[in-house]
């Protein structure tokens, strides 16, 4: 599945965030070469040195967002739901058909004022599909990650204990999938159609409120039962 | 939390379905009295005669859906979406106040003429609320069981190994969840404001689609993790 015109690395843009560096972490740590890009090119590469500096041997590099893209096969978009559109808007001329980008974000109705516990309405249906519709043509929109807990995947010494429900169009949906099971503790579970991020995004909201009733500072998480690809 | 004016035994309308049986099933496992309930008599008959048979020494009685919820102070809402407004306006009037009506219906897009693994928009939100909407002042309405496979619950020598996400007002919440508790295998998690069933439900639609697309034939369903009470 891996195309000539890509390398290896994988572009984390909001790579600076507490989500966004969980990923950088844990793919660096499984020998992945990772851009993390920003806004600040500056902030990007401070956060590059903090994964260096956590995993011994790292290839981490930041910068700008637009930069951060070149030649990744995978972008991972870790903004804030309401920094989606301008970010995406902002590296879309550094776009190459091919390329495939992940949406992580999810539309809580924190974006605007209200409780993180709540969704507002995306136009197209969830932020995974807004993405789709900004990006050029011959560029995936994956949907992915939403349900990780920051926590879990910046302690790199515990598994990560999730699954993933990875949704979008069957070729760069199976490449995400393949992703997962880099980080020990995750799982890449096939979520279908780019659509179906509308649900897998709100179960990020049921997952902040059960953080708060339950009281889970490490955050808590998802596992589907009676899959037949073994017991995480 | 028990009330004096009502008696421990559960109501199950559309008792005679698949879903509804299999919950019939294990509560009487349990030794629960379990009241099935259905627009016809006679089959509600045939289904808690069923029960019988598969749980000896079980209390089980069927009859006409009003007179099932007589007595019952939980009366759990086993019906397909599309028929959920109709019944609920059909036992209105045999209602009391401090029941506990469980809705677990879902807003399929199969009720409509499309596919059981995508949603339509429900006015109040979710089934559960559009339940509450209709239901007289005084009679509370509890959101559960909706993922929770029927193949799994028929299973009796099986532990059901899936979590129930309770929402609704505190007290009928937690009598629900101590319901789940009957069952072997069935976690009640508490899923806090009964407009969070809109997530819920939703998480149907994904779980039909996964069972689709790894064909699973006993059901998938969810387990959730890093909570504080202790793994399944």
């Amino acid at each position: 599945m891996a195309d000539p015109s890509f390398d290896e690395a994988i572009a984390i843009l909001g790579g600076t965030g507490e989500q966004g560096l969980g990923l950088a972490l844990r793919f660096a740590t499984a020998k992945r070469r990772v851009l993390i890009g920003s806004r600040s090119a500056e902030r990007a590469n401070a956060a590059a040195a903090r994964v260096r500096v956590a995993v011994p041997g790292a290839e981490v590099s930041g910068g700008e967002n637009s930069e951060a893209c070149r030649g990744a096969q995978v972008i991972i978009l870790s903004v804030a739901f309401e920094h989606t559109a301008s970010t995406v808007e902002a590296i879309r001329d550094a776009l190459v058909e091919g390329q495939t980008v992940v949406s992580m974000g999810v539309p809580l109705a924190s974006a605007a004022g209200g409780p993180a516990t709540q969704m507002i309405g995306v136009w197209q249906g969830s932020c995974a599909e807004m993405v789709a519709a900004l990006l050029p043509k011959g560029v995936h929109t994956v949907s992915a990650f939403q349900n990780v807990a920051a926590h879990r995947l910046r302690e790199l010494e515990r598994p990560v204990d999730c699954d993933v429900v990875v949704s979008g169009a069957e070729g760069p949906r199976k490449r995400i999938m393949a992703l997962c099971e880099l980080v020990p503790g995750l799982r890449g579970i096939d979520g279908g159609a780019l659509a179906n991020a509308r649900i897998t995004e709100s179960i990020t909201a049921l997952l902040i409120g059960l953080n708060i009733r339950y009281r889970v500072s490490g955050g808590s998480g998802i596992r589907f039962t009676g899959l037949p690809i073994g017991d995480p």
